[in-house]
């Protein structure tokens, strides 16, 4: 079973039984973002973590070894089309040299992890108009000399 | 005086003077991620806050003109090559449909505003290695219909 | 039922039954344009809405579900081949400058939103030659500073 | 005089004088969207039309000289990074199929001209935040057959 | 019936019957680029020209009818392979600037359409070795101010 | 003297005396396309003919050498942006498949050159309005088998 | 039957026979570089040469109809991946200036036909290792002049 | 002294000497095709072969350090546009595939090596035309196992 | 069979087998890298070689001869976004110039070959965190000169 | 002073006396291949690092002060044309799968870090040529789950 296979079969159970990402995250223990991330191909469950995400979809055990495979994180390349996705890219493109000038003021010669990281998404109320917030955590590493 | 010419001269006064880009932030006012993208020619000022950072760092007019206009917003397109700005980009692709399915689930169609939009970069110390932290905050925008 | 699906059973009925977009728009109470366009994909329906277009064109409940998903707009990367669409494209590059230069002048700085948007399209009469003519409206948004 | 230079000193002027394009474009007798495109390189004037811009920005006779040269209307190809501008790439490519369908159901084969075309830009004053109203006008031409 | 396997249909009833290009068009009653060029699917017919072409190759109304559908043109960008279609891509690029200054001088600020525009091909007899001659003919628009 | 500096004196020239390219060509004893072609850098002159140039325009004998140079043809890749080239550009991929199905029908299996190759560029008067007539003239060359 | 199906029956029929494509070229009586190419769909067969391959490699008559297609010859742009092939490319960009700076130099302005063009490959015995040994003969084509 | 500037002395010198690349060749002991490609910053000279061309062409010691110098090989990526130059990339996608089966046929699973090879370039006298007869010659490289 | 499916079913038999690639190799006789390259379809394996990998993992004939075809090496080009394959490019590219200074001065004007190449991959353990080391082995070819 | 004119200031001082790399890095007290990839501009030094290169090269302070800034690593896109370079980017497209495999097979999900990271190139003498031997040795990092 591929992982698009996988992902299709996690979506429609998923449908099926009317739940949220939150719930199918709290079912395996783990974070919704991440918990979603592993479901959509992205990152790879432990056995005990896609054992739970099958017990709580009513999921058969191809599916958990699916879940527990090494994916090849494979995008289209050059700039996403689809709004929500690209308004990130937008972000990234007007703040990466700040970013990169505070980082390196703040830290030193280095780079933000994108591999040991988190994200976190949240919803802030507000009279107007509600708010996405997200969190990106990521470990600092510094460069090696040699 | 174009806006490259003016970091050029704010990235000078700022390098003889020993000034960090907080105590810059702290003479505008403002916040240091939004003060560093103004000089970085990415925002505008306004009249108060330009004549503040020419005060800050001993800067001529020209240079508060300069940080009052519009800018063009211009990048290389496709994908970014310096590290610490391509992970980040790496991560809006491992996470992008992950962002999609969450941000509809929480919010409804739409998207999260890169306009009405802000962005901190902070520091967080961690035995095992201090973690970058980033949060994005932007207003969602539903999509209208007609 | 996907997108495309949808989109193909729509375009079926609207054909089989020699229905204009705009007695389908009538249909579902809203504008020609916007209707068009979820129908192609590129928009979501309330669930009235859905319902409303389904009963016009006699199609299942499924068409409806797939009317309601938030789409993923996708779209082919570069530069548009079909004359009628790579005209609006010229025009963009044409006038883009213009519009930024006339937008911040009028409005300050900022951006028209994509989102909170319309779009209308008429026909104008000439004895030169009939023109088209296309309204485009949108929220303008000024940038935040933080 | 190279169309750059022209755009350079006008642009220049126009500063020096404290004229918004709505003065320069009554000083030329032609709307502020087409005399915008002319000033910055993407239109050509007639004689007199160029003549009045150099009198009311007192402008040298090569400024006139180089309004009334054909242009080579050249951009960057591929995709606009600048915010303002690349919100109008969006929307043609949300859009570009619902405008094919609609245009030809009302006009039959054949597309809106890019060039018998005129462009207004207003503002639309609107308590929940104003908005930018554009009006695109082109003439429809009808395929050949032959 | 998309235009793809209308394509088919004719190309596989024209080899049948051992029909060449004129021929065909012949039987439509047009010119042989333009029966050519609809019968790939780049051009629509109006009913009567359909019918015709279908009884000329003894063709279902179901290529008629995709025969009358607008076509969406749609092409592989950048650049074309196949030896005898890349020529002409050359001669674009060598004469481009060419042709540019001597329509201008001949009829001022505009273009030459490729909407109102026909296109025939002549075999020139040779002792040297026999000559291809395409003539382009189009309608000059000049650019349109207001 | 590079081709471009070349090009640049010849313009100059040319605008200096006020000269069209026909009465330029007219002086070479050559046709306007291919004269102009020369000018712009992209074809050679004989010695003769660049001499007769040279005197037409008070030219240096340095032009007359650049002028026999065998040019460096180059051109941005993909797709020209100026509208009047760009519609060429737009013939070829309607109308490329349209005529390799003709010649190779016409010719057999080889090519139109772009080497042994004339082109013309008429006015035809016409009440509704002027057109532009190209004659493109090539060799046709068989596949050599071996 | 495409050229691609054409192919596929081809190569099956030379393996299952065991057959070197030098013996596949001397059944039709062609050299191996030309008779192979045909057979990978890049140049087309006479109605002679077509059979005499069917008949040494006992394929049906759809085949040689398929040979004597002309060939759209479509190839992947940008730069080929595979090791034997991109040392080609690389040839060619490392001394491409050097062959123009020597063909002109021995010929004059024009240009190697590819049409009108014949390669063979050899294998030079040799103690230090065997050499690859291409040879390229392609008629010298001047530019006309008009 | 960079090699473009070396390149641009060594073609000023041999066109002020009237030399051709034979002579220029012969005065250094080498093949043209080599001797031009080393001219054109292609290649590296050893001290001998730099002291040799110096002396044929008056040039002073820098010319020969650069020429001795490991050249950096840049080129434009994707597809050269000089008629001349992409003929050549024309003949390896046309035969590309050609060439690998029957260089797989007579030597095995290897490369035609660019590193360990010559190149040179003939004139054809012949009445239907002369032709340029170009040899490419490489050692054969087997792939490695390990 | 393609290698495609050939590379299908040796992963589902080692899988089912539960061997690990070393497992495999030593079945092989060779290394695993090499072993695992060929498996993957981009080496060809002699027929012994093949003989013994189809034994070790229970696999038909067609598998053998599978691996015993020369490969068409094809990957997609510009930039690899797997994140543990990206990091190579990113070394590649911030250390190309040093190794290229590196080895020019070692070894003199010439390359690396990576065809007479060997690669190897081991796990050096490191209470920091385990590190991986890659060996990569390849005969110095310097560039002839004729 | 920019990166750019510190590494041509050092790349001059270092062959005005005749040094190596290793002599260099000897000075430095760190390895070559890390003391290059900082001259060339592609890593930071600390303090004393950039105290000593100085005083081994005789070099001033300010090349000091730019040899501890952070580096925007910045690159050609796409694919490099040098042989020596592009060399290197094949064997990671040619082994970039087999790496993968092997990796997650011996550490588990994770990546190789390109910046806790170090690379050594040494020559290997062997009869049959030499060899070029790279060690690349960089830590293991594993995805982090949350």
């Amino acid at each position: 079973m591929t992982k698009t296979e996988m992902t299709a079969m996690i979506l429609a159970a998923k449908e099926a039984k009317g739940k949220r990402w939150e719930a199918v995250a709290e079912g395996v223990g783990m974070s919704p973002v991440w918990t979603t991330s592993a479901c959509l191909g992205m990152n790879s469950m432990s056995a005990d973590q896609a054992a739970a995400l099958c017990e709580t979809l009513d999921l058969p055990d191809e599916v958990a070894s699916a879940l527990q495979a090494c994916p090849h994180k494979h995008w289209d390349k050059t700039i996403p089309t689809d709004p929500l996705i690209y308004r990130f890219y937008e972000m990234i493109n007007v703040y990466g040299e700040t970013m990169k000038q505070i980082i390196h003021e703040k830290f030193g010669d280095g780079i933000m992890s994108a591999i040991d990281f988190s994200m976190d998404i949240d919803k802030e109320e507000n009279p107007a108009g509600d708010r996405v917030v997200i969190t990106l955590n990521g470990k600092f590493l510094p460069y090696k000399s040699w």
